[in-house]
């Protein structure tokens, strides 16, 4: 989709730090991380929402988010980590491109407000030395 | 597992308002309702997390989720929906064995925290009535 800001990701218009990718799949670090390791996965093909994605996709984001998942626990062994994915304005989505936000999180993290969280610039350095860690850790 | 209370709810031997299952995997209402409509979709093979589950089972829970967020547009037509799923008692999981939250909202229910929620029981009734309208939406 023509202004959509993951559409340019995808097709690297707009740089990102990428994680993993496939065929269908990007996972990417979320610049304005809520956790060190915060990571984005959105499909290749434009969707809203997960009324809009196809079964396919949404099928090799799962497959995806596992091999994501288990790389965030072997480069960063946090505590727990959230996986959230949020559909329509009224729950906080702010890209209109279907993603699901892995988010690991340390015993220290502070709350997190799944429908109003700030969106908060990370440290470029952080972000992209640990994003390397996960993608580094990916078999 | 022996003690898992939602192994217990897969083998029938805790009651659960079903909402929609296949071969891996079983929906049913959460009886603590965040909303009104607020489903967990699990893997009948126990698995504590996102890292123990097998990718067949966490792929099949992605379908699932396709087919009930469908279910839940149609009978409920809430303004959004927040997909969540959490992996260890840091990040708030209770049961130990894997489940997603699909959670419906309307433009005035309250802010969710995703890592501390109460967990409070629903009227049963309506809790059972929303089940009915989103399993009969399931194609």
């Amino acid at each position: 989709m023509q202004d959509c800001i993951f559409c340019k990701i995808v097709k690297g218009e707009i740089p990102s730090i990428r994680i993993y990718e496939d065929d269908r799949v990007l996972a990417f670090a979320d610049i304005n991380p809520i956790t060190t390791g915060h990571t984005l996965i959105i499909p290749k093909a434009h969707a809203a929402d997960i009324w809009e994605i196809s079964a396919e996709d949404l099928t090799a984001i799962a497959a995806a988010s596992k091999k994501v998942a288990d790389a965030i626990r072997t480069a960063l062994a946090p505590a727990g980590m959230a996986v959230a994915q949020l559909n329509g304005r009224a729950v906080n989505q702010v890209v209109m491109h279907y993603h699901m936000h892995l988010i690991p999180r340390r015993e220290e993290d502070p709350e997190l407000p799944m429908t109003a969280w700030e969106l908060k610039p990370g440290d470029m350095d952080l972000i992209r030395q640990t994003a390397g860690k996960i993608s580094a850790a990916i078999g």
